[in-house]
């Protein structure tokens, strides 16, 4: 690969007349980053590599992979993984697929809050994983229809920002005394705010509501 | 492949000269188990295939293959997995090597309890994989040196079997009147059991107790 600028780069590799897409998988353990890519270099018209985590948007790749194929479990922080808005999912830096499961409609809410464009069912067939990498590289939206339904719910947290966040400490282990004092409440609002949160989610009690958000990947 | 009986079947494919090795993988999850098949694949000695769940001693493949891979969150079920007694791994239907991460001394017990021969990090180099399923198809034992130190552990399970049922059902939401009517006991008696849970595996509340036992690989 020759060149100076970092975009005139990216398309610039050709197998048997075809544009090759530069795919970068993310996946934090590395037996399965390594077999997705063994997976994925089976596709001539793919040249694959691989990190643990994406890089923030300061520290893009130079070149830039077409397409980020990021496990939904490495996409907890969209501010660090190089969120490029809803809608938009290609920025500067690559269109971004996420590998996820079904009935996680909050993990699908994430990865569309991070920009996602492709959204492919991680227990599907591999061609589904080849299909959207090459509907996502030409910049089209690519959805497993497995996921359709998770899709219609994904708008539906039922919890406010301040409920999750109580939640999510209370999910750590953490007392209603150190809860309070992390968020500069009192004892009393922490305790209706995990009220309110079993209310809101039908859960029985504290462990229940935590046990059904993280299932439902809101936590 | 041609013959009658199953253990007269199992070795016969030949290549370049070398017996080939074959290994079914086990993975929950569809993507990455066609992944280890494509990363295993590599291997020219190997002979791979998949399926989702090891299946019980009764329904044993035939031919059965030299070794099992599978991750450690196929495992939950030893009853069903085939197990084969601690120290022994190979059984009549292949040795079993599990996949596993670091800091779940817990699950390495229960992969043991199962018969495990092979211990590999899901974290290390694929070559260790390799090298691991080459071992344990020889009959050797294998683990991976960066296990070690979670071995040391696996055997201090804090809690009595009562506790960690109990802990279990706490686990998934259950009201203390729920668990007490299930396992035939008062309110009081697993509120005791929950107590010293908390207790001794040195947690902050019952939550703090589930999470420290859920990250061990004991729950």
């Amino acid at each position: 690969m020759t060149g100076t600028g970092c975009d005139a780069d990216r398309r610039t590799t050709i197998y048997k007349g075809a544009f090759m897409i530069h795919v970068q998988v993310v996946h934090r353990v590395g037996l399965f980053r390594a077999a997705l890519v063994a997976l994925l270099r089976c596709e001539e018209t793919l040249h694959v590599s691989a990190s643990h985590k994406r890089p923030a948007r300061q520290e893009t790749l130079c070149p830039s992979p077409h397409v980020w194929v990021a496990d939904i479990d490495c996409l907890d922080d969209p501010a660090r993984t190089g969120k490029s808005g809803p809608g938009n999912g290609q920025g500067g830096m690559g269109a971004l697929l996420v590998l996820t499961s079904e009935r996680k409609p909050g993990a699908l809410m994430k990865a569309f809050e991070a920009g996602a464009l492709g959204y492919v069912n991680r227990d599907g067939d591999p061609s589904r994983l080849v299909e959207g990498i090459h509907r996502v590289a030409s910049g089209e939206r690519y959805v497993d229809d497995s996921l359709a339904c998770d899709f219609l719910q994904a708008t539906k947290l039922p919890l406010t920002p301040r409920e999750l966040s109580v939640l999510a400490l209370a999910a750590e282990g953490s007392p209603i005394g150190d809860i309070a004092a992390s968020l500069h409440l009192s004892s009393g609002t922490i305790r209706n705010y995990l009220a309110s949160a079993i209310r809101k989610v039908g859960a029985r009690n504290r462990m229940d509501a935590i046990r059904i958000s993280q299932n439902a990947g809101w936590l």
